[in-house]
């Protein structure tokens, strides 16, 4: 029994969004796994009898409190210790559940696989990476998409390694080829981060390092299996996508190409390096992406992709 | 007369796309403006007869070096003296041209931008804006969009004045509105410097500050007149959003909305904070968009905008 622990009061409008994506995962799951929602348990109750569900039918671990989107992430964490996402944090780290997923403050998130449970030796910042669907059916890793906003040549460095390592488990690509996003494809493009961290990744044995690779040449076929940023420019490059995407929706346009740019739908993911699994959704979620982001959690220990990861990470290089 | 210099070696498939776009304008312009290609005239006259033209018909500025795409920015513009970047300010310094096109390397251009000609007093790094056009009709204007790589508080700052001054004088909107574009709407989100600079927003009477904005709700509706960015962000939205055009395009859709995304169609953009009408095309230039970018610097000494933008920045905040 895979015990999947998900943050109530994490996202869009919660929890009912929370409550019927978990509803909608449950009606769809297979019977191998148990999920507890954390959080407020009045709050839950209501809004389960607001939506015509039993509140009966759910595993609620109460918390008192919730962690908003604005708040500062570390004092948050510190402060709020009966918060949904601290509470989570608790209980991955005790080993009463298998998995934690929250869709709540990506910022307070991040703390709690920072410093609630341990990153995986040799990592000094875990990141978010986002499987993107290319036009021609090819994929491509892209990290880090939000956990890190400011990033060093050193953490750039490890989300080479980290990308490789997913691309190869998750994708089963065999010697994964790594670029890094700029805006040029010449080593004397972007910022000065990005210009050593060409170098670092040209000197490296066991990186397949690319160049450089520009958001143009993302979408269309996969030119990397894996595209190394920091945490700030690829959730821009992650809601510039939404953004298109919901315009071009709202102008009526339905089309099965234009359905690769749904990011919705793969409603979470991993967090790579972190030392115990957690998957991660993003603020906007909806129902949907909720329930998406219960079947990554489930997927994240069916497949043993942490260990994989430790394992791969520690034998990296040598 | 409005004498416009055009960079005949910048940009993409050159010098051909630049003759085939030039050739383009000069068939459907206003006769008020004469067209003077700089560049190497062997190559351009070749060109010319490979496509079936009379290289008679072109005013030729022979220009013996090229800066490449790839080259260093400073390095190239200092040495590569007779190249047609550097001869294209000069022109544009000694008033033998009224306003200098060219889709060559940005960075070669900025440096022209900021060295060939000086920055209008009180402005320490001219920046490029685009205007985006949202479904509903709305515009924003976005800047800085490629550059400066990075960028400081103080740079972002004077991107909001700058954005601002252009949104009235462009846009004809009266007290335009300035957000801050991050990944998040909270303060707290983002780089140091964007929490620097919303800071520095907040407190300055004369500029409108909404907040931050996310790049998800950039396209639907006009949320702000004006998005501040550094040159590297706002370069890679760009550029996003171009990658989910080719690619929808490619997958076969064609639709009105779609095609407000063709930022091609734009072509080129003045530089703003220059002491003199510089326009810059980006560097995947077609002929469709060198002939638009020929068209804005046209449009840009018509306008005056430079001249506007002087005495405005000039009276900023008195």
């Amino acid at each position: 029994m895979i015990r999947i622990g998900v943050d109530a009061m994490g996202g869009d409008n919660i929890p009912e969004n929370v409550i019927l994506g978990t509803a909608a995962y449950c009606a769809s799951c297979i019977s191998d796994t148990e999920v507890t929602l954390i959080g407020d348990k009045e709050k839950i109750t209501e809004a389960c009898q607001q939506n015509g569900l039993n509140p009966g039918n759910f595993c609620i671990e109460h918390a008192s409190e919730t962690i908003g989107m604005g708040e500062h992430p570390v004092e948050s964490y510190m402060k709020k210790t009966d918060s949904s996402i601290v509470k989570g944090f608790r209980m991955l780290s005790d080993g009463r559940i298998d998995v934690f997923a929250g869709a709540g403050n990506t910022g307070a998130m991040s703390v709690g696989a920072v410093y609630g449970i341990r990153p995986l030796t040799g990592i000094s910042k875990p990141c978010i990476p986002i499987v993107i669907p290319c036009l021609d059916g090819t994929f491509t890793v892209m990290l880090d998409v939000g956990m890190n906003p400011e990033c060093k040549p050193d953490s750039l460095y490890q989300y080479a390694v980290l990308g490789s390592i997913y691309a190869k488990e998750y994708l089963k690509v065999q010697n994964p080829s790594v670029a890094l996003l700029n805006i040029g494809a010449e080593e004397e493009k972007g910022s000065m981060a990005l210009r050593e961290t060409y170098k670092l990744l040209s000197y490296t044995k066991g990186i397949n390092f690319k160049g450089n690779i520009e958001p143009r040449e993302m979408f269309l076929s996969s030119k990397a299996d894996v595209i190394v940023t920091d945490g700030f420019v690829g959730n821009i490059v992650l809601k510039v996508v939404e953004g298109v995407y919901d315009t071009l929706t709202a102008a009526g346009m339905k089309n099965e190409a234009l359905e690769k740019f749904n990011y919705e739908m793969y409603g979470g993911t991993p967090v790579l390096g972190a030392g115990a699994p957690v998957v991660i959704g993003h603020g906007a979620s909806s129902p949907l992406a909720i329930s998406n982001m219960i079947k990554k959690a489930a997927d994240t220990v069916r497949i043993g992709l942490i260990d994989k990861i430790k394992r791969s990470f520690e034998n990296y290089g040598n």
